[in-house]
């Protein structure tokens, strides 16, 4: 039986990796993180997605430059594609994304969500990978091994994100008792 | 450290709990789920959320009756409300959903997403917890010890969930490699 602290720090500790290391996803790992994965939890049991895999180099790159944000896709050793029934679904979206980078985490690997927008960005991403019209796809999520220590920390992140304020906000910000506002 | 089997196991255990005992959370075990779901990872950093915790047993009864499925919040031991910056940032608030879900997991406690629609119930539920005009308040989540080990399973739930699927689709069918609808 694991301790309930060390779940909560397992929990606390995974950071958005955007740099990875050459090292390859193996198999079985993959296998348990699509497991995990699957097992999400979704609105009346609808499990409204399909995941697709990615692993060729071409069509990572690709799809790296399928959103403004979206550059760690590039050397990502593997990206899995969210693809939804429709675009109502994302609190859905987001509770299996939230699931799948933890079980990676699970195994030390890192991972990153990337946004495929705008609209014209996410149609080429649908075309690369053949998603039907009609369905929605708007996230894939890197993964791999963290290319060095550095890359768990957001600051050591080169380029557009120099912006995004580091760290949360307190939890006396986040938290009102009963009432909007109540502390 | 940790095991990653451990881990799998305790993410892929997970399960909606919609009866729940009548013991209370203590305050340090929910003061510890509030930080992990301080934590969550969202787009750019940009933290969209405010959570209300509710434990007063009448805005729980009226919260339960402001969704057609969220009458489990009637029983929970305590409720989260998500409140979000605005409907857009969806995928933010499933993730941290999940990440709030599993931090209370982690303690034995089960939870369900209560949803709080269509539009007149989530503005009496904006009105009993005085939400400002202009947030979101779309998704309550309740906490609570499970009532017994049946409250796992959901086929134990009563009522209106009866025509709700048991289970997860296979593998096969969740996933495609490279290309949608490749094996």
């Amino acid at each position: 039986m694991t301790e309930s602290a060390d779940l909560i720090t397992f929990l606390r500790t995974m950071r958005a990796v955007r740099r990875f290391s050459p090292e390859p996803i193996p198999d079985d790992v993959l296998h348990d993180v699509l497991q995990a994965a699957r097992w999400t939890g979704s609105s009346k049991n609808t499990q409204p997605w399909h995941l697709v895999v990615v692993r060729d180099r071409g069509a990572l790159q690709t799809l790296s430059r399928c959103g403004p944000f979206a550059g760690h896709l590039a050397g990502a050793a593997a990206a899995v594609a969210l693809v939804m029934e429709d675009g109502r679904r994302q609190l859905d979206e987001g509770r299996l994304a939230q699931n799948l980078m933890l079980a990676a985490w699970a195994h030390g690997i890192g991972s990153c969500i990337g946004s495929l927008y705008p609209e014209d960005n996410s149609r080429r991403a649908r075309g690369v990978l053949g998603v039907p019209d009609g369905k929605y796809l708007h996230t894939a999520i890197s993964l791999g091994y963290p290319a060095d220590d550095a890359a768990l920390r957001l600051s050591a992140n080169p380029g557009n994100l120099s912006s995004v304020p580091i760290g949360r906000m307190p939890l006396t910000d986040l938290v009102s008792w009963e009432r909007f506002g109540a502390a």
